[in-house]
Parts: C-alpha cells; structure tokens; sequence
C-alpha cells in the first residue's frame, strides 16, 4: 500500500514518514519538490543508521497524492483550505486528518470552522467517493522524529466508512506502541481533535513536554 | 476540611462519599436527606469492612452546601440548573464540577451550554465570591464505587484561584491512584469535559467498559 503525506516536509510529515516507510511505501509531498527529496534523504540515512530499510520517495504535494491509496494531510488547519485549493485527484483515495483547529491566548482552546471539526470540514472539500478519516491527531510533532522513543499512545480514529476505518487503523497500530481505538463516525472527530489543546495546556501549566493521551 | 457532595446518592457522588470520607469530613447531600443517611450507612459498613475508619453525614443538599469548604455538584447536568435554583449559600465556596454536558444520537458528542462549558456556567450561576473548578470530568461513575480497584487515572483541573485549584488537585491526588493536572483557567474546562463523549465512544465502539483517561 502507498501512503502520501501532504506537508511531509514538516515536524510532523517527516516523522511519519520516519516511522511509515519501514513498513509502507511511503512519498514524501511538498510544495517544493526539492525540500521532499532532501527529507526523503535525511530519514532514509536516519533508517539506515539504524539497520532499517525504507521506501521512500519526494515529490510535490500532487504527486503525492496522485500516487497514493492512502492520503495524509500533514498540515497546520490554516493552511488546509489553501493547500486542498491547489490539489486535485483525490477520488476514490482514502485521506486521513491529524489536523487540529487550534487557537491561543492565556492558553489554547479548540477552534472548529462551522463544520464542527477539521475532519468534517475537509470532507465537504473534497469529492464525494474520497473517504476521511480522522487519526494521530493527538501525537507532539517533536515525538514523530525521536525514532529512539517508542509512541506509547491510544489513537482515536474516526471514519465513516468501516473498511477505510480498518485500513488507517491498521496503520495506526503498525508504528510500535500505537494502539488505535474506533471513536465512532466522522462526526464525532470534535471531541479528538479538542484533545490536542487540552494536552498543550497541560504540558504549559504543568512544565511538561510533548504530553500524549492513553485510554485505559 | 470538608467536603459537601451535592447530589451524593447518586453514582458518583456515593463513590467520591467512598473515596474522599476516610480523609475529608464528607457531608452527602441529597433531595431527601433519608437517602443520604441510608448512602452515609452503606458507605460506613463499606469502608468498615475493609477496616477503614470515616466521617460522613448525610443530610440535605442545602446542608451539605451549608457545613461544606468545598462542595461537589456531583448531578447530571440536565440537574445544574433546577438544583441550582433550589440551593443558596454558596458565598466564599469552592464549587467542584465534575458535570459534563452531553447528548447522544448513534454516537456521543459534546453539548456545552452557550456558555461554552458546564462549569463556565456554573461560574454565572453562583455569586461572585464562589470558586469554580472543573475536575474529576472523566472518571466512569461506576470505577467510583469498586474501592477494590484503583483509579489509574489523570485528572486535569481547570480554576482561575490559585489557592483554590491547588486545594482541589490535593483532594484530586488524595485519591489513591489519581494523579492531578493543572489545565489552566475555568474557560478551558470545555476541552476537558469534552474528553468524556470521546470515552464514552471509545467504550462503545471497542465494546469497552468504563473507559478513561492518562496523560503521559
């Protein structure tokens, strides 16, 4: 199976694809072809380092999902209407949002577009035979990349569709540690997206790093 | 110090009464202070039997709000406002709300009032001098009972008093296995209420029982 990240060349793409392409057959998007190729360079000596093989490809961000069954759109909220205005070709794919809409003041706070969540609103933009799935939305970016560090995390996946639901899940539970728990239909992806600021005000009040969420 | 518990024939409030009355000087408050004598035995002839010592009191709600320093609104939250509407003497308290407004379709989801939180408005329900914290919000009401089990769980604690939120996570952290966390002001309780339909649907669609939370 291929996995396309959208925005791999950020903290949080480059260590998917660090923990991916072991397994997956990874491809590295970018809106600069160039910056993909290095990161797709960077993790594959990191892997190699450590006695791991890996596929591994860097391309642009519409390479990334042409080619892809699998979709991750490793990108910030404010930048995911720009960056789904410039792509096409998602038909058929399955798309999955880490994406968190996310605000701060005195602390960070849950800030969802009409839709009611990141994961709705980008299922009204794309076409209908795409399938969203909402996943590692509660992982600190910085975690991704600390290969030495297992996740010991739950992830909560949230789908519509009970197939697509159990390819991501499947996913999910490849990266050792991980465990991925079905949170129900899309609509309910809110109360997983609305963990994230909850972590990141407990690791501000509480002089903690990169806190994560068990259920237990 | 002690701890009032408004509401505290119910699931929970009959556990906390379990949990807390060996430490604090607990008063169960109820609408019928009959029951809240009968909850105050049962917990007595509970705890005695595992050789453990307590103080509880069960009289009325308005009782429990009158003798209590801190008082627990351990009700549903479709009861916040009746009950609220019944009870007076609330001035220079700290109110505890474990209350989580939710409601539920083929799934659960988060249903804050328009003041964006249960406890936020609690906050506008009560007289200024009252102290507000969020806490306790993620705890399955049946874990509160089982006194054979320890809670194995994180707690984030939301309150704008210093002074106040420190008392309450030391309550939090007199609980064996219950670890407290600072999450910041009363505002961000939504983000922490909002955990709970998320467990409530990680237990239902992993066919799970009384689901919670760490933070790790």
């Amino acid at each position: 199976m291929k996995i396309g990240i959208v925005g791999g060349t950020g903290d949080i793409g480059e260590g998917m694809a660090l923990r991916l392409s072991p397994k997956y057959d990874v491809i590295v998007g970018s809106r600069e072809e160039i910056k993909a190729v290095a990161t797709c360079d960077t993790c594959r000596e990191t892997l190699e380092v450590q006695g791991m093989q890996c596929s591994l490809v860097g391309t642009s961000n519409q390479h990334a999902v042409d080619e892809a069954d699998v979709v991750v759109l490793a990108i910030p909220f404010k930048h995911v209407t720009p960056t789904l205005q410039t792509l096409t070709g998602f038909e058929e794919k399955i798309v999955v949002s880490p994406v968190n809409p996310i605000e701060r003041t005195a602390y960070f706070y849950y800030a969802p577009p009409p839709e009611g969540s990141a994961a709705m609103m980008i299922k009204g933009m794309l076409p209908e035979s795409a399938t969203v799935c909402a996943a590692f939305n509660n992982i600190a970016a910085n975690k991704w990349k600390q290969l030495d560090e297992e996740l010991d995390y739950s992830v909560a996946v949230c789908c519509d569709d009970d197939g697509a639901k159990r390819t991501v899940m499947d996913i999910v539970n490849s990266v050792s540690g991980l465990r991925a728990y079905d949170a129900g239909p899309l609509a309910s992806a809110s109360v997983v997206e609305s963990v994230t600021p909850l972590l990141l005000n407990i690791a501000r009040f509480n002089k903690l790093k990169d806190v994560g969420v068990k259920f237990v």
